[in-house]
């Protein structure tokens, strides 16, 4: 699935609902992508039900897409205090897939996805999902947002490995 | 480990730094404590080290003790909003062991469990500790608070299960 000489970086967006993922590689400065998709739960499913839907798809993903790093939004306090709750229980088993698997983790805040991916860390998520499109050469925005927000997490932490390159260039 | 006739329960104190765990058994209205301990984690240990040593100690113990239910008190957000999010995290992985291992699950609010434990929702710590000693028949109060508040958990359980058997009869 990747070339000689590039780095897979799989992005994720948690949630509970869905879980967005997105493989990207990068080659030097360019990127493409893999794959992205979705994991979808339904309303129907218990708490438990969904943890362990989410872990066992992450740990099949990790499995067949070998990536080199998982890159992970951080969560922070906005809106819903519940939601956040349940939303860091599934992120605790993505961060557990990827741990038992043992691919590395990174972590970024949402603000500096924004301003990694668009420029500017109060981009909005149509910004986000066009500046996705456009750094990875595609056709067409990818749906859904779980996948668009997963990419853009995966391009962060590309974004940051290019920069740490050109520091240690210096 | 248990005798015939009593059910297990096993309650868990949800952490990051340390997870409490506390499993007694029930028959009818008499509860005994089986075992009781705590998941303690070193400061060194990164997020992702804590998160599986808690995911495996806790499927260790669910295989060990094989428990009729576990019951896990539920989050509430206070102090610190970042530190619940690590300790939902942790919860995660705590409640995904329980679902591999196909044990029920039972959640309760930490007013409940006062409630249930020391027959009123606004007991302190100690008051706690306390009622979990006698109600538990034990000569001291167990050590560390966390194992100690993973027995609440438990006890709350069994109390409600008791409580549905006595409207059942009605």
């Amino acid at each position: 699935m990747s070339k000689k000489g590039e780095r897979l970086i799989l992005g994720i967006d948690p949630g509970t609902a869905r879980v967005g993922y997105g493989l990207i590689a990068q080659s030097g400065n360019r990127l493409r992508m893999v794959e992205a998709g979705c994991i979808q739960n339904t309303p129907a499913m218990s708490q438990s039900e969904r943890l362990s839907r989410i872990f066992e798809r992450i740990s099949e993903i990790l499995a067949q897409t070998a990536p080199d790093v998982m890159s992970v939004e951080q969560l922070f306090f906005a809106k819903n205090v519940t939601t956040g709750l349940t939303v860091a229980q599934a992120r605790g088993v993505i961060l557990l897939a990827a741990a038992r698997a043992e691919v590395p983790l990174a972590e970024y805040r949402p603000l500096q996805i924004k301003q990694s991916v668009c420029g500017y860390a109060r981009a909005d998520k149509k910004q986000v999902q066009e500046m996705v499109k456009r750094l990875l050469g595609l056709k067409e925005i990818v749906r859904p947002d779980d996948a668009a927000d997963a990419l853009a997490a995966a391009i962060c932490h590309a974004h940051s490995a290019i920069l740490e390159r050109i520091q240690v260039k210096k």
